[in-house]
């Protein structure tokens, strides 16, 4: 699953990937140990930076997350380039690297004092609570500039522009960071199910599409392909976030990783508040359903991606 | 200054700015009318964003700041691409504004009660004052994602490459942030003039070196150009740190829009501390004279950025 030389028998390492495939956690760990190759590349590119600074960027990155933005970044390459697990673009690399950079720049300023106010995550000491706040502003910063160097790096010229374009837009303030503002606002949590779906859909929907679509980009796919891709990753988003509002509810700090049953102590609402938790279970069932689906124009490329989708019901973490 | 169509005299209308241009204060604040407009184009592209968000950037970013940085940019690009302000292309357009956008996401973020805890910028209340922390955190992180995205979907796909690498490189690790990181150590300060010079090179010497840099990059400019645009970018940066530490200690918070005498009551190293006032007056003038130096292959088309290092030096704020 690292990048090598061609291989002289490429259709066989193809086969043998893809039905290895079926194994989700499996790929998710290939995928990973790829990901963490690029980037220790990228952060040997900053020698002249102080080194608490890229202690504490490398401390967040290299936590060891499930890594499954990047890895439905890869898929969705090896779905629309036509299955080559074993040679992924750089182009593709990069892409899933500068995902992977802004979720944990994302992740370490929600866990500030000001923002969501968390001790733990990924079973570690948040990121403030190792560097202090001031680091960990400037190492969430710092990510976000990586993000769009590494693309700008490692991309071919014609890719740059669309990978840089997709990845800003759904970060901003039409996505990621939007969501993060509605979701902050405590003096009006959404009070019906097509307000907290918008919240959804923002917050860590924007960048589960990114995902995919950064992944078809990258492959060069065409408009067709890219529409499908498109209407996975939003159902895989809604799919997401449905669980992980159930897992909130039902895990312990140690299951997870992070703090449980927050969401109800903050005032947030989830959906297992609005709908109830058999609704909830069923809404996400119904959602990997559309997210199956919306893959059926590809065949067997598409396995990776099939498997992917059915981990984020199925996760325990 | 505004972007126009064909000036049927063109030459006449060159060469009428160029005689204005001596006048420092007028360019800014006419080529800052111009910025302006960028910026309500820019923030008109995300209509569906939480209109909380988006004021907490506006109430930032057209807080009516000296905007130098764009200048610079605006005005490397009239010297490489030949004098041409009545038609600065959307190139660079974004490249100034986007240059503008890290700047002012800094100045929020550094303001944070967790960095250097300022009540006042600009001559109003600072973005977490009005805000509060989680959207003045949120607010420059949108701006970091609205700055590349400008460059991605304005600029020409030849030059996006080479302006989003730029920028990102400057405002990284290795860059504004990494300086940042250093300013933030109070328990090792710059012990000697070396360090210190290291410390501003990299936090505000790279935005500085890189406001240059784009406006030759966005003009399509030659290697040796672009070498004789970072020197002078280089000096300006030296020059206008050594200003601002000088500021800091004789001017009033009334006369700077920000608190003063604020680096010695925070343990902060200054070039007046480290060699006095006199000296530092001195190497603000050499640097002046080096950045002066830088143009002389150019003609009268560098006379504005003539204007601006002059500026730099002799302001009052």
């Amino acid at each position: 699953m690292k990048p090598t030389q061609a291989n002289a028998d490429s259709m066989t390492a193809d086969s043998r990937d893809l039905a290895e495939s079926a194994d989700a956690v499996s790929l998710l760990s290939a995928w990973g140990e790829t990901l963490n190759g690029h980037f220790r590349r990228i952060l040997g590119r900053y020698p002249s930076a102080p080194s608490r600074l890229m202690e504490a960027v490398e401390y967040s990155l290299l936590a060891g997350g499930k890594r499954l933005r990047p890895a439905l970044v890869l898929e969705s390459w090896v779905c629309c380039a036509g299955g080559d697990r074993d040679k992924p673009s750089l182009a593709v690399l990069a892409a899933a690297a500068a995902l992977e950079l802004i979720h944990t720049f994302s992740l370490v300023h929600d866990d500030l004092p000001a923002m969501d106010d968390d001790d733990l995550r990924r079973g570690r000491p948040t990121n403030h609570k190792v560097f202090g706040e001031a680091t960990a502003i400037l190492a969430g910063d710092a990510m976000v500039t990586m993000a769009f160097e590494t693309i700008a790096q490692d991309a071919p010229a014609n890719l740059i522009g669309p990978l840089v374009r997709e990845l800003a837009h759904a970060t901003g303030p039409a996505g990621m960071i939007g969501g993060q503002i509605i979701d902050m606002d405590s003096a009006h949590p959404p009070s019906e199910l097509g307000a907290l779906q918008t919240l959804h859909r923002m917050k860590t929907g924007a960048l589960l599409t990114a995902s995919c679509r950064l992944g078809a980009i990258a492959a060069g796919a065409s408009e067709i392909s890219l529409a499908s891709l498109d209407r996975f990753g939003r159902h895989c988003g809604l799919a997401f976030q449905i669980v992980d509002d159930l897992l909130d509810q039902t895990s312990t700090p140690q299951q997870l990783g992070k703090a449980t049953k927050k969401d109800a102590a903050k005032g947030k609402v989830t959906y297992p508040m609005l709908i109830g938790m058999e609704a909830s279970v069923a809404e996400a069932e119904r959602s990997l359903t559309t997210a199956l689906e919306s893959l059926n124009s590809f065949g067997p490329e598409a396995d990776g991606l099939r498997a992917l989708a059915k981990f984020v019901v199925e996760r325990k973490k």
